[in-house]
């Protein structure tokens, strides 16, 4: 029996956010499956319908219980698939739905982020020897005691990930973008579809306020060593594959991303004793609050200024949370400034090429761009700067590093 | 250890209709949690969304596999009952909500109408014990395949029956009326709240076009003698119990019930050969029509006019199903008429009291309403008239047999 390689395809909620759309996705599942292509198909929930849910568990209660939030949640992945089966069926094609449970996704407890334990992958080979286009529900899983888990925002790519990697097969996600570019279209015109990227770059994109990719897919495709391929599902291109650094020639930098999410938290006067960013970190960690960049600068008089970047949305509460820190270090006071935003670099040459970095200053510089904070990583530099000033630092160091002209090749394995 | 009985408690789309009706429903149950009062409740869809979800899957499909349109309309319930346990929490007390998988209702594989083979008590007992409120999704089951199926049209009242029969506790449908009624209030405003009334009569009522309790439902605790009582879940009032014919006051008859949703097919001239009205049941049936009255009548000339009656939807179709047998079987015509309806006293004093019949017939003479065909049942009497004379039938005859002073007692058992 020879078969083609298993596909597996994840759909986000925009590519099946209408009646018209998920009969456009069935068209192009149909038009493979006549080529024998065995296919496992991820499918988030209907475009605002997540949303929609979480409104009404807010109204019906004050603090929803995180077990029934998942129950309630993983309502919105059934219909779509559910859907898109009757779609496929429509068209003369076998398609079979399975939920998180019926598939064998099996997870721990952890409601509202459950970590993927074992992928059952019996089934779902039996089904598509049976020449069943498999549909499976994305974001959710099941424990062994049969608890509805959900594996948090970005599940599905989570899923078809997992799936891949547990099937051994290629995974494209289909999204509502090209793939990932140089930067932002919509602010740098001259932006360049990037055809191949590596797993660190993409995090960092996806730690940068790209929201093309969700962070755990990027993760267990990286542990795993699986070609990813992000796409449009509503445009024939090939899109970015996402692949391992040694395979990819070096270039210094491959886009600028920009996140105006975010918020910079500052306790002033902090006294120069150690476990202070310790406290900090898990006073907020308690409140579940995801501390994006802490930096201490030292000042003259023996005291530090501690700042902090969270998520815009986190800002207020995070100063409540660290009240009582606060008086323990003896800050001066907490400030919080929402009117900040993240500009970044990225790219496998940064670690390696020092003047990286140096040329982004100067070029923040040039265009009088104050730069509060900064930070790096093996394949980033990111500055903190005005929000008002993010769009144009954006435009300044796409032009600066010349990405309007980025070929960016991949090295055929020797 | 001493435990008040379990209470099976059943509330239906209207009942959870909204998040104000849900937070209603959550206060009465932690009332009465309050009070040590184990209770299981069964849960439908929110009204209205049951319906979305058809309308949907008929957008996405021309004929959606019933499969899929199983696991797309249990969405409904699974939603239904995260928000109620959401709102029990928020009001203190505990609750977990089980979808029918989770909770054991194993069925047969027949999705759109799978019929219940074993409820598992274990784990409801157990969560029972460790002081929960237990919220059970109606109208879903799961097969030993793990497929999800669906019970079809009430079917949640199925399930409640069915947890109160494995749980022996007492079932308590809550809906949106107070109760059966004499007649329908609406038309008859002194129609009275019958406090009892005999499985055999509330299958009469199910089956003359009364909405307040499925057939099903009814045949199942009439199996296991399982006494159901009805009642508004809006009003704190007791509502009608169904139970056992034998310890009920006969009375002659117990109400007057119409039913505008039917049309009548009448196939005029057969030949007067045997197992016409076999073959005419044969097709219907392989059609999905169900027949709610069949009957031949004998004219001078050796031929037969048969006449069938119909839900009015299934009219149109019904005359095409049946080109074919009416050929075969000689017919002039084929006649449909969907002006008519069924006007049925029921009563367990019936059978039992021939001058029922007679003064029936006599009522509708007077009134110069005509009737056009009459069935009948151990506890029911049904005619067929012209559906523009129903409200005015159903006046004279609920006044005909005194029904506004009907006093309905229980036998105490011996």
């Amino acid at each position: 029996m020879i078969q083609a390689p298993v596909k597996v395809k994840k759909y986000g909620g925009t590519s099946v956010g209408s009646v018209e759309r998920i009969r456009k996705v069935a068209g192009d599942l149909v038009e493979e499956h006549r080529h024998q292509i065995p296919q496992v198909v991820v499918v988030s929930a209907m475009a605002g319908s997540t949303d929609e849910l979480v409104d009404m568990a807010f109204k019906v209660a004050n603090r929803p219980r995180s077990r029934e939030l998942d129950m309630l949640l993983t309502t919105g992945e059934q219909v779509s698939i559910a859907l898109l089966a009757m779609a496929v069926h429509d068209l003369g094609s076998n398609a079979i739905a399975l939920t998180g449970a019926q598939c064998g996704i099996v997870t721990d407890g952890n409601f509202a982020q459950a970590r993927i334990q074992d992928v059952q992958t019996a089934k779902i080979h039996r089904l598509l020897e049976d020449g069943n286009i498999v549909i499976v529900a994305g974001f959710q899983g099941v424990t062994l005691d049969q608890e509805i888990t959900s594996l948090g925002r970005g599940g599905s790519d989570t899923t078809a990930a997992a799936l891949a990697t547990a099937l051994k097969s290629s995974c494209e996600i289909f999204t509502d973008v090209d793939g990932v570019f140089t930067a932002d279209p919509a602010i740098v015109p001259e932006a360049r579809l990037l055809p191949w990227i590596s797993y660190e770059e993409m995090l960092e994109y996806a730690a940068s306020g790209s929201r093309v990719l969700h962070p755990r897919c990027i993760e267990i495709a990286h542990k795993f060593n699986l070609p990813l391929q992000v796409r449009s599902s509503f445009k024939a291109k090939a899109g970015t594959t996402i692949i391992r650094k040694e395979i990819l020639e070096e270039v210094a930098i491959t886009g600028v991303t920009g996140d105006a999410g975010i918020a910079r938290i500052a306790l002033t006067g902090v006294r120069d004793v150690p476990g202070i960013a310790a406290k900090i970190s898990q006073s907020l960690a308690d409140a579940g609050i995801n501390i994006r960049l802490i930096i201490q600068g030292i000042r003259h008089d023996q005291s530090n200024d501690v700042s902090l970047i969270v998520p815009e949305q986190d800002a207020q509460r995070s100063g409540e949370v660290l009240q009582p820190v606060s008086r323990e270090v003896g800050a001066e006071e907490i400030q919080i400034d929402t009117s900040v935003a993240k500009v970044s670099v990225i790219g496998s040459g940064v670690a390696s090429n020092p003047s990286v970095a140096a040329r982004m200053f100067q070029t923040l510089a040039k265009k009088k761009i104050n730069i509060q904070l900064i930070s790096s990583s093996e394949v980033r530099i990111a500055c903190i700067i005005e929000q008002d000033q993010l769009e144009s630092a954006i435009r300044a160091i796409h032009k600066e590093f010349g990405l309007e002209q980025l070929e960016r090749k991949k090295v055929e394995p020797a």
